[in-house]
């Protein structure tokens, strides 16, 4: 199901500067029994990302409204918001009167093998690098070429994401998903001031560490300085989190903070 | 007027890649007395551009005959056209069997004041730096977002462009052109291996200056020895040659070989 400012279709304005620009932003989560999965989270980075943009995000409660329109028809599914700076005349200045449109689409859940969650993923090294751009950096634009590319990398069926790095070796994160590592208890994460996507799950995982007074840095990364963690592991608002089993022929097993983790993170969702 | 994959229409669908991921790449150009202008160029660039995306490209006669239509409702006009990968599911992961979207779009002739031709146009430096990105350097994409956020950047009407360096002061070209420089009488024009459009017009241009034995240089160009050309000049499809008159704070006169190479551009497009 999907609507589109507030209407069930399945067409956007073939001016809308989503698809001329990739001007625009977008979220992707779960609707579990019909509610939206850490749902003010979610809000929240929509909201920063619009800003990001100058786009004016649309009030909480009108996406609220058509959130509920979809769990009528699906009350568990995964849930895609775009929000899009709208139609203009061409050219790439801003329209003087911009309206904003703003998509929900429902998807299925995936079925992703159990497996992934209990021992964790293969994980490909892409070969692309991640541009540095600091004034689109953590934000979750339409721009999504890199992705694209990097997830064209591989068709394995045995890997379940890919890694990215920037090119000076600095690991940024999944194609899908961001990336933390443990080292004699601590938790790092990548700095995302000049790329990657900073998305919900990861702001949720510093917050359980923090809280928990786990020590935690984020900071650049280096392959190598990955390479030689004791624990990896992968977080998404879809996925939950996945502990990585192999990457660039290095294995690793899934251990006592990963789980720990893989626990909090199911409590904070109301699991 | 706008064709959707050959139907007239003003809606693509929601789940297409172009509008999800910017997962596609276009091309802009007059349509004059009924022709395309330049149309062997510009469909060599579409055709180039799919195959650095990897999008099976609509064969010239399909395009040739949607054009046709478009041109009975309107004989000058700006022709866009839109290619992308089409429909998918959610996820960055290619579709197993791609049937890409194409797009037509006809938008009014622009009308530019003919001193932007004639004397020149005010130029705008932009703060934001693009970012390099060897795997789409020169390729015509869906990922607009650094032209966007350059063009909000000056609201000016005495300012026809921008011009965007990237983070080590090499400039690139315009938010919406590329950029030449004369010094000494020898062409120079920035190289568009890390970031950047290679734009038709450009091309013509470096073939204009080959035929004629007019020495050329394709390389980095610093901002400090853009500044101290004796011409610049912007080009691109729609707006033909405009001569830089002005550039933070200094200021050039339209030269001699600027003059010529409009002449030829003209014959080129057959004026």
């Amino acid at each position: 199901m999907n609507l589109i400012n507030g209407v069930a279709g399945d067409a956007v304005s073939v001016r809308d500067r989503g698809l001329a620009y990739g001007d625009g932003v977008f979220r992707t989560f779960p609707l579990r029994g019909g509610k939206p999965v850490l749902w003010q989270r979610q809000y929240a980075k929509l909201a920063s990302d619009c800003a990001a943009l100058k786009i004016a995000c649309p009030a909480s409660d009108v996406l609220e409204h058509d959130l509920a329109a979809i769990a009528v028809a699906e009350s568990d599914c995964v849930v895609k918001i775009i929000v899009t700076r709208g139609d203009s005349a061409r050219g790439y200045a801003l329209p003087p009167e911009p309206a904003p449109t703003r998509v929900i689409m429902s998807s299925p859940l995936p079925q992703y093998p159990s497996h992934y969650s209990e021992h964790g993923v293969g994980v490909h090294l892409c070969r692309i690098r991640l541009a540095p751009q600091p004034a689109l950096a953590g934000v979750k634009h339409l721009n999504r070429l890199e992705n694209v590319l990097a997830r064209a990398e591989w068709s394995d069926p045995g890997i379940a994401e890919g890694l990215l790095c920037d090119a000076d070796d600095n690991v940024i994160g999944g194609t899908m998903s961001n990336l933390f590592a443990i080292k004699n208890d601590s938790i790092m994460t990548p700095a995302l001031t000049r790329c990657g996507v900073n998305g919900v799950m990861r702001g949720l995982v510093i917050e359980l560490a923090r809280d928990r007074k786990i020590p935690l840095r984020i900071s650049s990364i280096n392959i190598d300085e990955l390479l030689v963690a004791d624990e990896l592991f992968l977080v998404n608002s879809v996925i939950g989190l996945w502990p990585i089993a192999s990457l660039d022929r290095k294995s690793w097993t899934k251990g006592a903070l990963t789980t720990r983790l893989q626990r909090w993170i199911d409590n904070a969702q109301g699991h």
